[in-house]
């Protein structure tokens, strides 16, 4: 892992993004890397299982395993930062998947900068595409299926990228990389 | 929409799939057909809003809204087939999208092949690369937000191509294409 040339490359440029856009971020099902902040310890998980559920306020469930470390985080702040990585973070994003916050500070490990957020304590990953910042608002399905519903309050984007090559995980470190752009007349939101 | 051109391609031969490998269809999130059959009229809609939930057996929650004609169907037989197209078929997935089952017969006016399932009566589409049989086993989650958790009971794949063109919807009938395939190593299911 070069971690320093990874750190030293410039960062997206993320501006603001209406609420009532970021399902079109979530909904193609990219894999996610997930920030949490608890007890004065950033961590960074990669995930893939999430689906929109509301388009606005725009609302997120996903399934955070309470074998992952993040889980505590999550569960205890009721906050964290949902970041889009590009191909170019493949390396980083499997890294983080192998990983444990328990005995590895990811950040360092893999040459994630942070950026801060604006309304949650966890960090905004700078390297990544977009990031959204979110709070927890319904855990009842948390103990069955370690399903969190997330409400979208702040979401960020690259303006400058309209294709971004997101990863889209198929088990084992096998992922497909968006790809061609199709434009049909729908008028599906 | 050339329904009879369509209708008259070969099929994608479809062999059972074992449901330990369920997971790396829907982790990519691929836009879906979702098919159910009541009062006996079949009917499809296209749906994008999904996640998995756990391994095996594979359970997989989705959204399927209480404006969607399809509501009913799934609700009252607790029954589907999720299938799972790829791009030569956009322009169903779209056609699907726009029009309601409510008024139109949607296989007929779109030209996909229906084939029985094993398991439930809703028809899997032949056109599609994978069809997943479902039964409904969880609603607790369907006043507040139309989602319900599925089980895939038996999983159909069409084998011979390890590198499926799924959709990836991102609004309004724009979708990204699943491109470039990377293999990392990873221990992360």
């Amino acid at each position: 892992m070069q971690a320093d040339r990874v750190a030293l490359q410039p960062h997206p440029v993320k501006r603001p993004l209406a609420l009532s856009k970021v399902y079109g971020l979530l909904e193609p099902g990219p894999v996610l890397l997930l920030t949490t902040s608890h007890k004065g310890a950033d961590n960074v998980m990669t995930m893939s299982w999430h689906t929109m559920l509301e388009f606005e306020p725009p609302l997120v469930g996903c399934v955070v395993s309470r074998n992952d470390f993040s889980f505590a985080a999550l569960n205890a702040t009721r906050q964290c930062v949902l970041n889009i990585p590009t191909a170019d973070l493949a390396a980083q994003v499997v890294g983080c998947g192998n990983a444990s916050g328990a005995r590895v500070d990811k950040f360092a490990r893999f040459g994630l900068a942070k950026a801060p957020a604006s309304v949650v304590a966890a960090p905004l990953i700078a390297d990544c595409y977009a990031s959204l910042e979110c709070r927890v608002v319904d855990t009842r399905m948390k103990n069955r299926y370690d399903f969190f519903v997330l409400e979208v309050q702040k979401a960020w984007v690259d303006r400058s990228n309209d294709a971004p090559r997101t990863l889209h995980h198929r088990g084992y470190g096998v992922f497909r990389v968006a790809g061609e752009t199709l434009k049909l007349a729908s008028r599906m939101r």
